[in-house]
């Protein structure tokens, strides 16, 4: 693995695909820290290696285990799908796996960026979070690609979608956050997303998912479908704070021009009710530090939005919420030639997200 | 990775390659046992390193590393070996690394034997060894190969040679030591064998090296040049012990027959003049246990048959001893195709091995 210092992906002819473009395959990394995963991640485990077995239909899985569950992860997932053994801090492989580019040749490169548990010492998530940071380049190693070293700009893969036809899409929420890298100004940030991404256009919705601690990603707000096509999670209960963000993103884009010159085909997703944490769950839980890792009646960010699309399924989270189905059947509209496979999740967002925050495409 | 019980190579139609066959790559882990290594590993990774730098002219080498090593193992190593992060309790890729073993169609496959560490709890030489245990499975399913699981049965890849062409050979010492196996007998060890390797002779030869602490592996005394020719480590000191020794390994090999019903030919490799290790040595090593790992004057194991063979270079030890150019010289005659490759190995060799304890092949 060679670590790229003195190019950018945009000069050396590579771009990041759009999610819908073919996979090589897709990274994940088993569950375990007990702040995050309820009852040492015994619950969460479960449902990961249900998403494995989803994504495993149609691409080459590969998840990566601590050495104290690589047994158990190889016990527990099926035989084609691979185990390899990589320490972290937690399990969010959209976060801080590679960002992958490619060229028209086919070669794929990484992009390792800096990772500081969103937020780093002003409002992150846990510490220390030096194993996550070192994920992105020994996955490059381990899947013998080069890598862009950014590790001095703080970006996580779930903060960024792109239409793969040269539009990125973020919030300002998340990457103007005073804990990522508040000596930038919004044009340095967008300068280091086209180099780095290839896109000409960055389009900025101001807001994600109400209390999403990642300080608003945008894969758990708005994604797009198909070029020139996004799914924007709706409400339509006007007392809820969410109504006014979902509000806010829609008026964004409703003015927006992608790089192509197009305005945006924006499909309303609908939220289920809101979700709390339970009383039960915040006991099967670990202290983070010196606080309690979640209180009773904690709002969690749940989204239909946090899907990941394999390449011949979209992996959508469930919620038992009446809306699990008309979002599935949007889903299965947008994505005629997918079969939507939907999973009841809530062990992951209790974790703090859902598909999408946990797997990580390589292309093809 | 399928874990493979209810089959074996030989009625699945696989057998072991020879060393001196085309490799796909080479498995190195890299050091940092303070009980082993001197100074923390500090010495010995700059001979692994070169050691991987010599393998990587002709093959693909993979390196594993220790979480705590992995980003020193990336710098140290050029970009062109690979670095994968996997817990181990030390670093013989050679006795932990899987046997592979290969069909007609050239699929390739690994064995999981049982590792205790050289002996157990009766004569083993660190506890515990669960993490090297667990390092043929996750090699195997790193590299995407299925495995066969042979955990109950205690096998150090440094405890066997190949031909080839249906011949194994042994030392007594070393296999039918207390540590091991011991509720098996010599007849049932050699069905194992058999039905492992794809093998019909196996060639027990009574003796290793004076003092290796493994019980005397074959690698260290005693290898298969080309089917039908071995090399044999021979002093021509009749007051060292190991005269008798390698006297003991030579009548056994002159009156042998492999398995293609051929005698031997027999090729002594001169020994270095008794290697000792010196109070300073000694003193950059931490206790293992409550013992000291090596007291001054202990005698090490060297033996320049301790070659990897690779595919295009033989890379062997050198000791500073005179015997180096002439062991070189010999090699050179007997592999006449490939470049001889000599790294002083002093610093592998405190450690208790050389340089084919420390690699594995994987066939082509």
């Amino acid at each position: 693995m060679r670590i790229i210092r003195n190019t950018t992906p945009f000069g050396d002819g590579f771009r990041m695909p759009a999610e819908y473009e073919p996979h090589e395959g897709c990274i994940m990394i088993f569950p375990e820290r007990a702040d995050s995963w309820q009852y040492g991640g015994y619950a969460a485990r479960k449902a990961f290696v249900q998403v494995a077995e989803a994504i495993g239909e149609s691409e080459r899985v590969t998840v990566c285990a601590g050495a104290a569950q690589y047994d158990n992860a190889r016990a527990m997932l099926p035989a084609h799908i691979r185990v390899v053994e990589m320490s972290g801090n937690d399990a969010w492989a959209r976060d801080y796996a590679p960002t992958f580019v490619k060229n028209d040749t086919g070669v794929i490169r990484g992009i390792d960026w800096g990772f500081n548990a969103w937020g780093g010492l002003y409002d992150g998530l846990y510490f220390p979070w030096d194993k996550d940071n070192q994920m992105a380049r020994k996955l490059c190693d381990l899947l013998e690609k080069d890598v862009y070293d950014r590790r001095d700009f703080i970006l996580e893969g779930g903060s960024i979608h792109v239409d793969g036809e040269g539009t990125c899409m973020v919030t300002e929420s998340c990457l103007l956050s005073r804990g990522r890298n508040p000596e930038l100004s919004k044009q340095e940030i967008e300068e280091i997303l086209r180099n780095y991404l290839n896109v000409s256009v960055i389009l900025w919705l101001p807001w994600g998912i109400y209390n999403d601690e990642t300080n608003g990603h945008v894969d758990n707000i708005c994604a797009f479908t198909a070029p020139g096509e996004v799914v924007l999670a709706w409400t339509e209960d006007k007392e809820d704070t969410q109504y006014a963000m979902s509000k806010a993103c829609l008026d964004y884009l409703e003015q927006a021009v992608d790089a192509r010159g197009r305005r945006l085909r924006i499909h309303k997703l609908p939220l289920p009710k809101p979700v709390t944490v339970t009383k039960e769950e915040c006991g099967g839980l670990d202290a983070c530090g010196d606080q309690p890792a979640r209180v009773p009646g904690e709002r969690l960010a749940a989204s239909y939005v946090n899907y990941y699309i394999a390449n011949k399924s979209v992996v959508m989270p469930g919620f038992g919420d009446p809306a699990d189905r008309e979002a599935r059947e949007i889903l299965q509209k947008l994505f005629p030639d997918r079969k939507i496979v939907q999973i009841y999740t809530r062990d992951i967002l209790i974790g703090g997200g859902n598909i999408h925050c946990i797997t990580q495409q390589i292309p093809l």
